[in-house]
């Protein structure tokens, strides 16, 4: 573990890594950490708090183009460790590689731009009656040391130095990391990364820890301490739905920003199915199948009107599946709910097995399977709508737009919906855009949700159960806000005023002056 | 009730509202709703909503004006009931009533300003390898319906069209109002006003609701009801950690902004007490007993370091003190609970009291008390920072910086703290600022937390426990962004694209394209 600039091996027992293609161990063995450890990484975080939200915007963006350049300086040593942790192939691990270092190198440009910090002045109006107006100024600052949880399935881009860590970095909060205990090398590689350039920038040594644990136990303690502000989580809905639990029950509740589960529904409309069914369906076997299925916005649902243009699209997504060979999967735990989840929905009598590629079930593989049901059954049975996280996917039939209104209504909270949408289909997709915009975070039109783009208009996010909260998104430049919180300053002098807000705006701020924004 | 369009009469009840000056009760009698009040509001809020959001920004910003006209419209026939209900003086309530119409103007500005949309757009680049990136644009939409609570402690600016519900319909919320029991007819007044403003403005019937009952119920009804989606309360922090608990607990959890107890600190520096002792004493018994102490602002803890000054400083407070007569609280459950804080803070052995006048037991009335405590004792026992409502204060006594900085970091959470600054105080103040960023929503240099400035700048907020969500204000423009959450669309063809996304801008707002801000 990395506790500030130490390295600490934990006596909790030992953990180590797993190939999932060889599912063999992988050297070498980690000591998991005790509550002592979680303490004094967070007692450090909470040391280096008030340095480091203070310090420069130049030195903040330095510090993440670092870590940045730290983790492509590690070259093949990360990418072949990633590799074996996960099974994920070279191609996709060198892409996510970009991905979290391209992250990085956004959250450096948001930190220098300074909209953030949402610079704000109203003028006195000292003659004002009956009472003078006074001087405000307000600033957002860095909420406190966050807690960061590595994901299963992004070993790198939503892990040590992923979204998360990143945004909360740039907005001025100390990150304390709890590894995911399947990529334990990589992250042990990254946290290092991270360790040196927190010396290399001159930055408290608390801005940054890496805890590893066995089991709940060091990520529970850690939600629970008192010197953490918030938390940053991807993964299941009963670990999220956990950590909200205990994040609200604290003496001093905090926010949990917790992505968790989608089934990210596909509506197919008649006139683009008529023109394009095989291109669709191809498109669509591409995307369930991208990354042997394991991402949050993996489409797990499929709403069609019921017609040739359906039937044709049915047939094509099958002969597709069929030339897709199983692929192995993040982990045997992985594997194991995937295998669980198929069987589910195939000892259900209303679903009906379109096309399937059997995989060993020795092996840590997954492959495709696509079932179809009626919107009725689909309907009368809610535990339909579950995700089942591998590539995986239900058609659902409908026989008209009100049972396809229907199905999506019925639909919880979502991170997507996508819209395959030609001519005519423009004016029954518009009357379902409402229902959509209060349902999801991101609609995708004549497009699959799988590849979401680190961007300023990005939004991964959207209502419960997709996350713990609508109100925000975990990818793109607007991530930073989940990590801020407002100060305001009345009638204050100079001399105690923060540079943000000082008359002559020396950090070249776009502020906004009594309610016109003015560009520095 | 007002439900929608329609007037109801409850009958699970019989309430009447008090008048707190003479203990009579007012006419007329008000019926208590039922469960199926709350739903049939409930259900007609989600009705109104997907047309509300998308109301014009012009539409919405004369909305809220009709509203704020209304209200002066109804002259003296509003301002004598509120009088009668709340015991406030006369031209507290015309002052509270301005401050109302300047809320609702002020969101009328901003809506019609369009920043609180977020435009954002990020260009596509069907070129980029290894994926092109699409056509990707973001806005916030409105959360959905929301509930607001009457606080009892304002009458008209945060209750019936308060600040909750005039930043809730500014972002395109349906509101449904529970009234505070003990201001009934000023609540059906102003809801009569909104209901007639919703219809003059040609709005879905469902936009604003207001419903009455006894005790909680109703309330906690309102909380759990599956169409609202979001939740403002000004109140005590019982009733705000219990609202906190029940959202929580839903099947799916909602957002809550509980602006409960705070104490507000205010820090009395040397140099500042040795210049103006008398003046700074005086203010403060001003703010202590401005409206009773019945704000959440008011300053129930000073804290100075032992000395002449501020020795002078207590001397001047107690007899400015003296000089003060009781006055009419705005309840007797108010005013016993003020007794009581009173008598708790008198039973402790290591309080003294400073100055205090008497007030009979039978008649609602409350008068100042001015009690003090060393640091050592203040610090011993943590009930001494427990919030006593009402024109009572206790002064912390200091005997170095150290055990000062002892004090402020042992405080919750607060609203607020004010610091009285003379030249080379700034050095100390300065050691001290960190921790109460740290810890408050605003800071106030020499002066008082009392009278909170509605206004661009202005932060009403702050650490648990004094409101349940830092990172919001519940005064100010910026109050708008609580009931706001985003939508990205990806490719999306211009008939599906909302018209603030669309190319050619047609609602002129300043928007974020490809990271840069662009005024209209």
């Amino acid at each position: 573990m990395l506790i500030g600039q130490s390295e600490v091996r934990g006596t909790e027992g030992v953990i180590r890594a797993l190939n999932p293609a060889t599912l063999k161990e992988i050297e070498p063995d980690f000591g998991a950490g005790s509550a002592a450890d979680v303490h004094r990484a967070c007692v450090l975080a909470e040391e280096a708090f008030d340095s480091y939200r203070e310090s420069s915007l130049t030195t903040r963006a330095r510090f993440l183009r670092t870590i940045g350049q730290g983790i492509l300086d590690l070259g093949d040593t990360l990418v072949e460790r990633t590799c074996a942790e996960t099974g994920l192939l070279r191609s996709r691990v060198e892409g996510e590689r970009n991905r979290t270092v391209g992250q990085l190198e956004l959250f450096a440009s948001v930190v220098s731009d300074g909209r953030w910090i949402g610079a704000t002045l109203d003028s006195p109006q000292p003659d004002r009656k009956p009472q003078p107006r006074p001087d405000l100024r307000s600033r957002k600052i860095a909420l406190g040391p966050i807690a960061v949880f590595g994901a299963s399935n992004f070993p790198l881009a939503f892990s040590v130095a992923g979204g998360d860590t990143a945004s909360a970095l740039a907005a001025g909060c100390p990150v304390v990391v709890k590894a995911h205990s399947s990529h334990l090398g990589t992250s042990e590689l990254v946290g290092r990364v991270i360790q040196h350039s927190v010396a290399a920038c001159g930055l408290h040594p608390g801005v940054f820890s890496l805890l590893l644990g066995i089991g709940n136990t060091i990520g529970e303690l850690l939600v629970k301490h008192p010197a953490i502000r918030g938390v940053g989580f991807t993964g299941s809905r009963n670990g999220g739905t956990s950590l909200m639990r205990i994040a609200a029950e604290r003496p001093v509740p905090i926010p949990v920003y917790a992505e968790m589960s989608s089934i990210n529904p596909i509506l197919l409309f008649p006139q683009a199915l008529k023109k394009n069914a095989h291109v669709i369906a191809k498109g669509f076997v591409d995307s369930i199948t991208l990354g042997v299925g394991q991402f949050c916005t993996n489409p797990g649902v499929v709403v069609g009107l019921m017609g040739e243009g359906l039937e044709e699209f049915k047939r094509a997504a099958a002969s597709e599946i069929a030339t897709r060979i199983p692929a192995t999967m993040l982990s045997p735990a992985i594997q194991s709910a995937y295998r669980q989840g198929i069987e589910r929905l195939k000892s259900c009598r209303s679903v009906a097995t379109l096309a399937e590629v059997s995989f060993s079930e020795k092996e840590c593989l997954g492959a495709p399977a696509l079932f179809t049901v009626t919107a009725k059954q689909f309907l009368a049975n809610a535990s339909l709508a579950d995700e089942v996280f591998g590539p995986s996917s239900m058609m659902v039939e409908c026989e008209g737009r009100d049972e396809m209104r229907e199905v999506v209504e019925r639909l919880p909270g979502q991170l997507t919906a996508s819209l395959f949408v030609e001519g005519s289909d423009a004016e029954i997709a518009r009357s379902l855009l409402p229902m959509l915009e209060r349902k999801v975070g991101r609609i995708v039109c004549n497009g699959y949700p799988t590849g979401v783009e680190v961007s300023y208009a990005m939004v991964h996010g959207g209502p419960f159960p997709a996350t713990s909260d609508s109100r925000t998104t975990s990818v793109g430049a607007s991530a930073i806000e989940r990590f801020l919180r407002p100060v305001c300053y009345q009638n204050t002098p100079v001399a105690l005023l923060p540079s943000a807000l000082q008359d002559s705006n020396p950090l070249n701020l776009p502020r906004l002056c009594d309610g016109k924004l003015k560009q520095p």
